[in-house]
């Protein structure tokens, strides 16, 4: 059966993989999670022992958990897509360094803040969390900026699931309201533009908001949690 | 010619790669920097931008960086030896995810304490950032110990890549005074100790520490930065 992909909202960094999923073309289905009331069901629990978002439910039932993984998951389903490449290339380094650098420096930068945005807003913690996303975050944003002067695509000349994973993540700064991206990196903000302008981007924001969502991939519809339950592999 | 590895001194996420070589048992050599007082050199920019170890200059003079990347490099030159695993396999997704969750959530745990370590003793925020770091290093531990319970490795029955990162990673919990391994995750302790026990391991301490290093791989010795002048890509 197809794959089933668990995303969290709102705002999740699952966003990546259902761009991912988009640009592959093949059938897949989507369950929604709430992550401010995680759903209280075994079925979610075996899915994701740790709660987190995205999942994978492979085609035998087997779960699959962490981005990375997934998107190396879905890469390789059609490496003439070239969203991934085959292991003994070259690229497939370049995909991982890359891959690598948005899981741990730019995404983790953005958690130190996410942690400040649970704090009373009075509490003094919040601006020194705050002050260190923001120092680690712009040393990402410079860095990638960079890059992609250089380059159509995060990793070369293809569109591959780092850029896809980026797109998901890259937004926080602006929801964490701790940069005006077009002001302080115009390039890497006319990059980020050409995503928001792409199909599948446009498609996950649309299902992220709950909006009428035309997919130009193999999008099958959502399906609810406890219906899985014959799918997952004893 | 053969790899070079940069590792960073003291006690860097670089530790994983040196073992994960030492298991490959392929020529290569290392570069030692201290992370504490970086090299002011055009070689050391050039092999990693953003300053970070470990780096791995390939064989053919392009430079790889993030841990992730590499031990997948390493894994890939000969996957006889299951440090990884051929990418159409389940086990390669298997050690994506584990690769991935000790990459992000065990890893940024303690970032979050070595931050605190970098505060001034009585600055009020070191015991805030402590205390998020002992509760997200609480659940990856709990998390590990629990897996580690019913398998051989962290993967499954074969030692990977993965074993060889971890191995690095575990110790900064009681590093940084956050826990007592044995006392509160005490079969989680055990899997270190059979960790520590081995071989690779042990060199990989030796050459962190400067002391005499028995290798039981493809070890070549040390060489200097400006060595490696000519080898650099253009």
């Amino acid at each position: 059966m197809e794959p089933v992909l668990f995303y969290g909202v709102p705002h999740g960094c699952s966003f990546g993989s259902i761009v991912a999923l988009e640009w592959l073309g093949q059938p897949y289905r989507l369950v929604r999670i709430d992550m401010l009331s995680k759903p209280d069901s075994d079925i979610f629990r075996r899915v994701t022992p740790l709660g987190a978002t995205p999942a994978l439910l492979l085609d035998d039932g087997e779960a699959l958990t962490e981005s990375f993984a997934i998107l190396h998951n879905i890469a390789k389903r059609d490496l003439g897509r070239k969203l991934g490449f085959a292991q003994d290339t070259r690229e497939f380094d370049r995909l991982n360094r890359m891959l690598s650098f948005l899981h741990t420096d730019f995404h983790s930068a953005f958690v130190l803040a996410w942690n400040a945005y649970k704090l009373a807003e009075d509490d003094p913690n919040r601006e020194v969390l705050r002050a260190m996303a923001r120092e680690k975050a712009a040393r990402c944003y410079r860095y990638l900026q960079e890059l992609i002067s250089s380059r159509e695509w995060l990793v070369g000349e293809d569109k591959t699931v780092a850029d896809a994973y980026f797109i998901g993540i890259a937004r926080w700064g602006e929801d964490l309201g701790l940069f005006d991206l077009k002001a302080e990196y115009p390039r890497l903000h006319e990059f980020q533009q050409k995503l928001e302008a792409d199909k599948a981007v446009i498609f996950a924001h649309a299902i992220e908001e709950g909006w009428p969502a035309q997919s130009s991939g193999g999008f099958l519809g959502h399906i609810e949690l406890d219906a899985l339950s014959p799918r997952l592999a004893a």
